[in-house]
């Protein structure tokens, strides 16, 4: 017999990405930070034994929200804490949109977000960008006469690695009446001299929910930490009624703010995937795939015929080199490819290279 | 603005159990373990390196699912890995129950369980156990005649320990026509004399949902891992669709299987748990609290007058002794004693029996 309710029924979950072990597989279809977390983050790690295991965490994370709010220049009450930026999302849509609202998302955007509706139950409105991969030209009239409850806008883009200015973020949740949730997963890699900040919006605005991700910026994927910024009043539902009560353990607790305390040495990362990911974007460019100008740690690119993108997904694959082809429409033509070591990238341009010059071989 | 909907603005939200800090402090208020996780606990956590968390973590922690197989005599597919027993009630409730379908729980509870219907929007009946906490007697009618779509029981029974029998579990499942989730947070602490075993159910079942933490038994409170035990075909919509992508990390995907696979030495620490209940109770007796036979780890008692069970409460909390009081009806004249290890049952039960002979100077 089967139990589930209706729209679970009808949906299909997530895939995520491919984590195949090995110590030969240049892994870069994930967009994982290519350099391990911080010393201090080393420490907190060894500094913990299993008495510290027994009791449960503190429910709010109290240290952590301390060491966000200090970095983001907020108060505490302006910092939720969540396991990996997916929780957040999914609170976010828990806490605000009922069964019969509307989401809107651009298309393409982060494949979790229709997954995430479709456990809600409500409604999912996914606008296309423009040929460019540009915002829609009428995108905030349409918010406005949509009536959705909520946007969510990933920013930079993925999987295109573009970037909007805080101004237009603001204008948009300025005029539009639901909540805009802004996902930063990817902000740390922006180059500082945009001087792109959105967190002062939080301030004037209480519509505005900022996503923030440790898993990229901090090399810590596999700890499943972020956090949301938002003005009080917002958060207040998600973190004292919709949040799982003990959302965020004991050790993660820990060796987040631990990262977040040693944020100089992320920095130093940050600025060496900015780096590698110019010579990548060359790379590319002079086999002849076209790119997108990326402000994320991956690069988003067209490849050019005679091979398709599919075939030269696989092809990699087989030289141990994993990169992400989304099998959906207005995206088959390319390859997400995540920024990696120097030595990395220069093994993938070089396979990329013979796959393109000999496609029939493989 | 308030953006909330209207179920999340009108419900309350779940209260954790003070977690107050401190070497003096004796905490039997959480149900807390005594005594640490194992050595080989102990191990894997000074064998990971920050390395190990630049990766995302197994999705589906494959390691710590088959060693639940294994030691639940199922296969993996009868496995879902969750952050905490809560997480495993909140997806059960997403994943099965509709807003206007109905739960029904028993009253007195787990009090978590009315903020997970009320933040699903569906309909909670509690109904009433009888004067000495046992079962209502037409419980079973009762949930035919409901049309409740999900049934969900805490056996041992929190918070006053009494256990129910797998036989009887088993006649409400298979007359019950929605999902019965036996919640088993505490069934690590009943006597094996008993011999309760409830997992062969799912095989012949597949509205039968178990509930185990590694919170209490394994003295992993901080750690927030837990795990459910079901027919493939009620697990899969969980685990493929509700369930956040990757809801548990590394850390704990590797701390909880070497937890698992160490279960002699968490067993040893069952036992001395139980040893120290008997004497808990017996003491507690001899003061003259009333105490319910308990197959957890904790004890449940009704305070005799003069002395309320409130102001006996805040008593020892002034001797830095904290232990649970409920705040509701039906609840007021008892205390929730964590069983803690020996030496600090016995400075409880001195504090207990100064206050209550000398209840004017507290």
């Amino acid at each position: 017999m089967s139990f589930e309710r209706l729209n679970i029924k009808n949906m299909k979950g997530y895939k995520p990405g491919e984590q195949i072990e090995g110590p030969d597989v240049i892994k870069l279809n994930t967009n994982e930070n290519p350099y391990p977390a911080s010393p201090e983050v080393a420490a907190a790690l060894k500094n913990l034994d299993t008495e510290s295991l027994r009791r449960y965490p503190s429910p709010l994370a109290d240290s952590f929200r301390k060491a966000a709010a200090k970095l983001n220049n907020v108060t505490e009450e302006n910092i939720i804490p969540t396991k990996g930026g997916d929780e957040l999302l999914r609170l976010a849509i828990t806490t605000f949109v009922d069964t019969d609202e509307k989401i809107v998302v651009t298309q393409p955007s982060y494949t979790l977000y229709p997954v995430l509706t479709d456990v809600q139950g409500c409604v999912l409105i996914e606008v296309p960008l423009q040929h460019d991969w540009s915002m829609p030209s009428d995108f905030e009239a349409y918010l406005n006469s949509s009536g959705a409850k909520m946007c969510i806008l990933v920013n930079p883009h993925a999987p295109t690695g573009r970037l909007l200015e805080a101004n237009y973020l603001s204008q948009l949740a300025d005029s539009f009446q639901g909540i805009l949730v802004i996902d930063e997963a990817y902000v740390d890699f922006v180059d500082p001299k945009f001087q792109y900040n959105s967190v002062p919006l939080i301030k004037s605005k209480d519509n505005v929910l900022i996503l923030r991700s440790l898993s990229k910026g901090y090399s810590l994927a596999g700890l499943r930490f972020g956090y949301g910024i938002g003005a009080q009043s917002l958060l207040k539902p998600m973190i004292y009624k919709t949040r799982d009560s003990y959302n965020t353990d004991t050790v993660a607790q820990r060796l987040a703010t631990a990262a977040l305390e040693s944020v100089d040495y992320a920095r130093g990362t940050w600025d060496r995937v900015r780096k590698s990911r110019a010579s990548l974007t060359d790379g590319l460019k002079q086999i002849g795939l076209n790119t997108v100008p990326s402000q994320s740690n991956f690069v988003f690119c067209q490849v050019p015929s005679p091979i398709s993108a599919k075939d030269l997904y696989e092809g990699l694959k087989q030289r141990n080199i994993l990169v992400r082809y989304f099998d959906q429409d207005g995206l088959k033509d390319n390859l997400r490819i995540s920024v990696g070591s120097d030595s990395e990238n220069a093994v993938l341009l070089e396979a990329i290279r013979s796959l393109i010059n000999t496609p029939d071989l493989d």
